[in-house]
């Protein structure tokens, strides 16, 4: 089972072309064959997750490594998180400016660190040091954040944009569940501003006992609410079996939510909060 | 009702002269009664969480503002939060370097910002910003935590410490719940490593509805576990009433905890894990 979010539904409905969202369903599309076929040859769920999502990474259309939106100072910031449902197993990264795929650096953190979370020039830093591929940080220039970031900055109120944040969760035929997250974060954010995508429980959380959930929205919601675990923990304290109580929960859960993606042992599905 | 953390007992038990335990007590006990006095005067839990954390990164006794532990490089790196439970408003920083009290950094986010989370520079540059008590990055070298780093710099794995972080759960006459929590995070941490403190959900959690939690302990587990959120779920979905169940559950929850301070409506309030 695999689902997988890109933000671009909620983009169509402002400012997309036909051309563009053609573009975006068959990127989204390429992405979710790819996690699919890793899945159907009984590869894991966290291969899944990473593979599905460093292809949108690598394409300039979202609001994930390439793609990625600018922040106040003309940068780019990357954040991304991936969860193993099995072992609880994480790894998460905010701020990084010269890794090419964060969801691989989040990786790495889990796998080749003693820490869950690391920012800024450290993430970058150790994510050279384990080898990962590095680039030049104006890799990241896109035109059309560019322009994303002057419009911001014209703006009086400078109502920060958050559209395009990648997601996949992801059950393998091993039964274990998996969460990837990777964003760039809001257009115009400052003063090193995090948001939910790496805050393992607030926009990522896996666990095999209930859930995998990728979130994206207006990320502080998703922090304050601890939006992830929060369905997490309806899962394992109320029950699935318990669904009125839980429907209503999750929507009270989601209800700062654009978009979130899930799925769960005995075949909850959810994705764009039709929770 | 008020509930504090320093890890002082922790520490105790390993180097701690008798002298020394007693001015950690002291200082604990003038926290707790600064705390209490707001509490006890109709002033908010906010203030008294807020309040009682200064006075403890006030002293170099704490893991925290002044006494806060050596990054790998050699630098002080502090993480804290603050979270209303009335309204589910927070704010934390990590990393920051420059500001002389990081639980009234996280505050001003909470207050002053769109945002929940600042990280590195950026957070440094909004606290100078908004006027809040800056100091050369000098003034949190201490001697006793610099031979912390020359010992674990020695070591040939490096296994980090971390004692001493300092928390604080209040619930004010009015009904409202506030945590706080404030650290120096891990002596040697490297690559801009984030731990639970800084997680809403992980080392610091407030809702009215449940319960207010500040952890101390092995951070990569509290941000794995969601163990902050995981408390105020079991509160939400179980239920205060469903006591034997919801013991185990906390105790599977806070496994790996060193220290979890937490209090809760009808009365529920716990210190050093004797959940």
């Amino acid at each position: 089972m695999f689902v997988m979010h890109g933000g671009a539904g909620t983009i169509t409905r402002q400012n997309l072309t036909p051309d563009m969202e053609k573009q975006y369903r068959e990127k989204l599309e390429e992405a979710l064959r790819a996690g699919h076929a890793i899945l159907a040859k009984g590869g894991t769920s966290l291969d899944a997750v990473e593979t599905s999502i460093r292809i949108l990474e690598d394409s300039p259309l979202f609001n994930a490594g390439k793609g990625a939106v600018f922040t106040h100072d003309g940068r780019n910031e990357l954040d991304a998180a991936i969860m193993d449902g099995k072992t609880k197993r994480a790894g998460t990264v905010a701020g990084v400016t010269i890794v090419k795929n964060p969801i691989s650096a989040a990786r790495a953190v889990m796998e080749k660190s003693p820490h869950v979370m690391m920012s800024g020039r450290g993430a970058d830093l150790f994510a050279t040091q384990v080898g990962l591929e590095i680039v030049d940080p104006s890799y990241f220039w896109t035109e059309r954040r560019w322009k994303d970031l002057q419009r911001e900055l014209m703006k009086e109120n400078a109502a920060s944009s958050h559209k395009g944040t990648v997601g996949a969760v992801a059950l393998d035929q091993a039964g274990n569940l998996a969460a990837g997250t990777s964003t760039g974060g809001t257009t115009n954010k400052k003063y090193g501003r995090i948001g939910d995508s790496p805050i393992l429980g607030a926009g990522t959380y896996a666990e095999n006992e209930s859930v995998a959930v990728s979130c994206t929205g207006t990320g502080e919601y998703f922090i304050r609410w601890t939006v992830a675990h929060d369905i997490a923990a309806l899962y394992k304290y109320r029950g699935m079996s318990d669904h009125p109580r839980r429907e209503g929960q999750l929507r009270d859960a989601v209800q700062y939510a654009r978009d979130v993606s899930g799925v769960g042992r005995g075949g909850w599905r959810a994705a764009r909060a039709d929770l």
